[in-house]
């Protein structure tokens, strides 16, 4: 139905427009957009559906390929105003930002610094004389810096800073902050904002910088549903310091869900060409073969197919967790706060999957937004993903944030999930909760016990192999703190082990949570789908065995004649699975419209679709360009 | 010198004009960087040192950052006319090519077909009659597809095309073709010739297609230096079927040194933001630390340094071989032609390398055509890196021809490569060429000697390695013949295992060769640089050792024990190398100029040359855009 109105059709496509044209088309589709999902639900009265499938799916990335500049609008300043703002702010702000009468977005990173919140300079100042805050941005390090829409779209903001009243310092709190006049849209006295330049890709997200030069707002701008500060200056602190924890870990887990769609075309359009596409020969004085029939081929398309529903399945097991710890901590209970690392590491591992399987998907990728998606190499966690994602194309002279990000995570979260991991280590295993289980059960038995060849056996494999790492990172700190190190400095040097030990944990999660969740929908399926399902899980467990196999050689009983059996296994698997590859990826159903792929779309025509494609191209509308007129003729005769 | 002359500074970066507008600009940059080469000529009567400074290095691509549409005249065009035509071929062409009198490009890869090069569709057949070829393009796939400046640049070509003569086809051979009116530029009657659309960089290199119907040129236009066809239609066959591979080699491995200078580049801004970059806490109550003090971030850098020095010397090396292969070549001795696929091999290990150390480092780097060359994420072989490396971005709604590259090396030259080293398994040590050697002597004591934790011993267990796995596919695929499977079948069906014993026999290379290389050079250096080379060796070794643990304990006597000493050596030498990382770096002597980045300039004034970048974009020019008058606020207040 969307499709029907057209917002999707570019006449000439956005990559071959300037910076500002970009933007400019960006807006016209959002509001578009945005207008005709406003008549849909007065019509239909439709919940969050609509929405949902337009900015988190794969429909709002059809659409809108470049980004848009009201995507931050709903997706973290609406949900920040829901979740942090007292019962009457929610009633004078949702209203206006359901309604679009105001569009916001929400400034928390800032130039000198990502995730170490703590870290963050602007100031929010009480001054009771006035019943205002002061906010302020000591140093160029302070602009805020990349939040989406903020540079020349977003009229309102969610500011991210550090609370001073009565002469002290309270951390960082929410603020709403208006930036430019709701007639005019100038920028109100003292906001400096702009954007902050061109990126590879993305390049209709509008994401901005923004500085504040003594800014004055009401006291009543403070969101105040957790901490307040009274008009005396008196501040009242929430309950628990981690509960804005939860707002961020949304976004998270909905990114997971979004990674698995990008990788969902990027082995659909992978596959159908290995079926048009017909290269050199297999066998001699045979006609070149579909690049399908090669095993190398096989290799790495099917097991892109298995991490899909690996993801999938993972990211369903995720969501069902976030709920389980939002609700813990709800009730104010904090000891699974550090499981919830596990959802990003979860994450990270599959992109890692993701990089791995699909690199040499990624230019079959229907437009540079999916390519970039799943392109994105490695990042550490999934950790705000989309954010990371378009970080890693970043300004032309940039790359600032994806570093960023990366401190983050590889400091003060990934230490979260290592203390975890540790501590686990030390605790008696009836008392840990379930997915860490394994590691205080292994402990006890220090020999690992016989190889088992079996699916079942080679996944209980990766527990062991995932404990004997820890045990090892354990045993290493005391050793370092034995010789005299402190724990700090010990732990510094051991961390390239320890996010060793923790990938190992969560490659054990995702292999078991993959395995359970198939034979849970494998019971209602007919026998057929069945096979391939398993064939499936197979598949992905036997690789991943293979890819570990020096950790499994070093903590398991695995031998090299196991080892080979595996390597037989994977071989007869692909054989098994090619037949059923392109039906694979037709089950993934995703349109044409969606896939935007000459080389992907359904009926094949692949090379077709390239030379439709090229001829959009504004230089090829006319046979000479006027360069070889003013530069290539002159100089070619000597008289430039 | 050169950026005396300005030509690298451009008033808006061509990361904010159109996609017309960055070929215009691409073609005034060159011909204005080319002028000036023609008086440094003329005034220094110079070498062609200068050439290869600015089509093949750093200086280049600072200039002509998003590629430039004359470079495949002077990489291509003018180096084939040198190797395949004849003396008389060669007095007519070479010098107007050199004068820019005519601008050439080289089309040999079609829409349908990469290397596989029997494949390729287009014909050229003689008409005794008239002593004329006609060049036809048969169907959609003949299209020639890519070559840089073919679209709207040259008004010259080399085309490869199957020759038919005496109505039987003599495969392919290479045709000079006019293209455009050498005053009007228009495209002559019968010629297809237009672009192939955005890609998401080297915008500016104007990659073409290019059809042909019916098209006649004179039958001296065919390059005769090898084979010819005479007047009459006779065809007179060259020596060795197998010369023209020369002249792909020399680009290929030009290319390798050019991933040497990305790798560099990236290396450096990686490390210097590292130590502008201050993130998180490493002990209680001290300040943020440089994330350089971070193990897991030295991990990552200090790999990448050492990376940049193998990767140079096996550049070295690899000209070397070039040089000889082709000296052998010469004379007629086609022995170790398949060695010569060791070289992409070899590249392409290290682009792994690249990209495995330094896929965080993308976001660092200065400009988008640096990023994506150092980006470009495992492509198989080094085989036309730089064509590949435009691949992987490629037409946003493309992305066709990586596989098509992958394809061709992971079946032809892939098998090549199998087929060396599988006839190295069944030679006797003495009579294979020294690269080989290892395997013939590993096959006779099956048993592998004890582990020597020495550096030698560290690289000689790679070596040991790597027979074992050759090894295992020869006898996997005797196993596979033995039970009734044919010899291709069981080829493929091993071609997973075979690509991996391919990696590691170049790995063994690539190690063993940076080791000797570097003991060479320590011999003439001072005390303190010699011991800091030599860490860099360790550090490259023991990094590739703990990364192929698994491996090494399948097919060396290596132990635990041995594990864990690697392990602790390779933190030992992290923290030894820690304080020389921003000098190794400076040591690569990359001017601001070159490096074009904010975050990795010598100054360290990263966050004030990201504002100052950021505001070049036009956006920011003007404080609100039309787009809110005109879209924006319609739709605020409902009236869109």
């Amino acid at each position: 139905m969307v499709f029907n109105e057209g917002i999707h059709i570019d006449e000439v496509p956005s990559d071959y427009l300037s910076h500002k044209e970009k933007y400019e088309l960006a807006v016209k589709k959002a509001c578009m957009l945005f207008k005709m999902m406003r008549r849909l639900q007065e019509e239909d009265n439709a919940g969050m559906e609509n929405y949902r499938a337009l900015l988190g799916g794969n429909l709002g990335s059809a659409i809108l390929g470049d980004g848009s500049p009201l995507t931050l609008h709903y997706v973290m300043f609406i949900p920040t105003l829901m979740g942090q703002a007292t019962v009457e702010q929610q009633a004078y702000w949702i209203g206006r930002a359901f309604n679009l009468s105001i569009i916001g977005t929400y400034a928390q990173t800032e130039l000198g610094h990502g995730t170490f919140i703590r870290g963050l300079e602007t100031t929010a100042t009480y001054d009771a004389a006035t019943k205002q805050f002061v906010l302020h941005s000591p140093t160029l390090t302070a602009y805020k810096w990349w939040p989406g829409g903020l540079a020349h779209t977003a009229n309102y903001c969610v500011v991210m800073a550090q609370l001073y009243t009565q002469g002290k310092c309270h951390g960082i709190h929410p603020f709403i902050v208006q930036l430019r006049d709701e007639e005019t849209h100038m920028p109100l006295p003292g906001i400096k904002v702009g954007e902050i330049g061109a990126k590879l890709g993305m390049n209709g997200t509008n994401n901005g910088f923004l500085g504040f030069e003594n800014v004055r707002i009401p006291r009543e701008h403070m969101l105040m549903k957790n901490s307040k500060v009274l008009e005396d200056g008196t501040y009242v602190k929430a309950p628990s310091s981690k509960l804005t924890y939860g707002t961020m870990m949304f976004v998270r887990v909905m990114l997971v869900h979004d990674v698995c769609n990008y990788m969902a075309k990027a082995v659909t359009i992978a596959t159908r060409y290995s079926a048009v596409r017909r290269q050199s020969q297999l066998r001699p004085n045979e006609p070149e073969p579909q690049i399908l029939e090669y095993v190398t081929q096989q290799h790495k398309l099917l097991i892109g197919i298995s991490s899909v529903h690996a993801f999938r399945l993972c990211a369903a097991w995720l969501w069902d967790m976030y709920n389980n710890v939002t609700a813990e901590l709800e009730t104010g209970d904090m000891e699974r706060l550090p499981e919830s690392c596990c959802c990003r590491l979860l994450g990270q591992l599959n992109v890692d999957i993701a990089y791995n399987s699909f690199h040499e998907y990624i230019a079959y990728l229907g437009r540079p937004s999916d390519r970039r998606s799943v392109g994105r190499p490695r990042y550490r966690w999934i950790d705000e993903v989309d954010k990371d994602l378009r970080e890693l194309q970043v300004l032309n002279w940039v790359g600032t944030a994806l570093d960023r990000r990366k401190w983050r995570l590889l400091l003060s979260k990934t230490e979260a999930h290592f203390g975890y991991l540790v501590k686990a280590w030390r605790t008696s295993a009836h008392a840990l909760p379930p997915t860490v289980r394994y590691v205080g059960e292994a402990r006890a038995p220090r020999r690992s016990p016989p190889w088992d060849s079996s699916l079942r056996g080679v996944i209980s494999g990766f527990h062991t192999l995932a404990a004997g790492k820890i045990g090892l990172c354990v045993s290493q700190i005391e050793k370092r703190q034995a010789s005299g190190m402190s724990y700090e400095d010990a732990w510094n040097m051991t961390s390239v082990q320890l996010t060793a030990a923790s990938e190992a944990h969560c490659r054990a999660i995702i292999l078991s949570s993959y395995y359970t969740e198939t034979e849970k929908i494998s019971r209602d399926v007919s026998a057929p789908l069945r096979l391939v399902l398993t064939q499936l899980v197979e598949l992905y467990v036997v690789y991943w065995a293979l890819q570990c196999v020096g950790d499994l050689l070093r903590f398991t009983s695995i031998s090299e004649r196991n080892i080979e059996e595996l390597q037989n296994w994977y071989e007869d698997l692909l054989v098994k699975l090619r037949p059923n590859a392109v039906g694979l990826v037709d089950a993934f159903d995703i349109r044409d419209e969606i896939l935007h792929s000459a080389l992907g779309a359904y009926d094949g025509r692949a090379y077709e679709r390239l030379m439709e494609e090229a001829m959009k191209s504004p230089l090829n509308k006319e046979p000479v360009n006027q360069s070889f007129h003013k530069y290539l003729k002159p100089f070619m005769q000597g008289k430039l």
